[in-house]
């Protein structure tokens, strides 16, 4: 059985909706469209989330990777 | 008698349940199925739990290393 | 099919307006001129915002990359 | 005389009990079971302190080195 | 057309009236004499400035770059 | 005239009595026995002191070096 | 006209008086003896300021440099 690794399971939510957790208690949902090895990630069609309301609606958003708490598929 | 390094641990705890501590006070409890040399780590079934509760339920959740302060099988 | 990179969405935004969210609170909006691979960003004809409002503007600045957290076309 | 290295303190103290103090205020005790140069830690047998009083009894725990502030046998 | 690189903006800055913003709040004015590419800076004829008032009037001043989060001219 | 670095600073308190402050404001009094580099450090003889007074004694003491802001002999 | 470099700021002020700030709004004062490219920074005869006052005479300081804000000539 071959073992996984943390970015496969990004590769596996590529243009598909996440969410995203930054650790300024801020979230952005949106289709994930890239991302690298510092985990800086690009959403497409985004919302900006902020104490569960939407804040914003953004296009494209390039958010820094060493922001980001969690990324998960919504 | 063989040194083990820490690395090990999260090896034989893959594919168990384990708790994750972030430095925000956020818990993540999940199935381990991947973690690198950054401590960037894959949950799957995972909840978030916050101040003892559960706040949500996930699917798979991808969470960055550096946000990280322990992780436990659960 | 051709898998992009977060940069990618950067290099589509030079001469556009952004803005650009900093850890502090503080936000720019100005026409990005340049950004390296530590996110390090200068704009031109840039605004500095502060809980919603305008407080300064500022000709030319360079954003030093480890305090932003997200670039969105404005 | 030869000098020693901070990491020699460390492995002095392999498979004994000591106290691991984080950034956040919890305290870790258990059996040092390993270490890395990044001070990632596991600890075997581990009870999680905060505010002089046991919270929480785990078995193994895995211990991010950034978190750490120090290792000092119990 | 040539692609600008951020720190190109900083060398058409050299020798002219800057203002530094760091993260702790504090503002340091003064010529730009000198940067590297961590953002290390020196200003000469610097002044600091806290919540919009001239706190003290320093000669040199030498700021260490991952303190800094923009540099524009004044 | 030679120039000196920062470690022959610590060169020179090896063995002698120091005190350690970290960023968290507690601070360590006690034999610095051992250093690298990214000033890990290990002291012996090790007294925990807060807001002034000893907290606690410890024997030998590990301390990662990115939570140290001072090291200066007692 | 040669470029000047960060460091050479610093050298110049070796065996002088240079105020040294930290990020915990910690001021040390004294002899510039040594520094490297990390700023680790050692003073000789230093005083330690906080709010103005000074609140300890120590000999010899070492100090970590990603606890430094500015250094700067006395």
């Amino acid at each position: 059985m071959e073992e996984s690794r943390p970015l496969d399971a990004l590769n596996h939510a590529r243009n598909k909706i996440v969410m995203v957790d930054l650790k300024t208690g801020v979230r952005y949902v949106g289709k994930l469209k890239a991302f690298d090895i510092h985990i800086n990630t690009v959403l497409d069609d985004a919302e900006e989330h902020y104490n569960g309301e939407i804040r914003r609606k953004l296009g494209t958003v390039f958010i820094r990777g060493d922001t980001i708490t969690i990324i998960s598929p919504a």
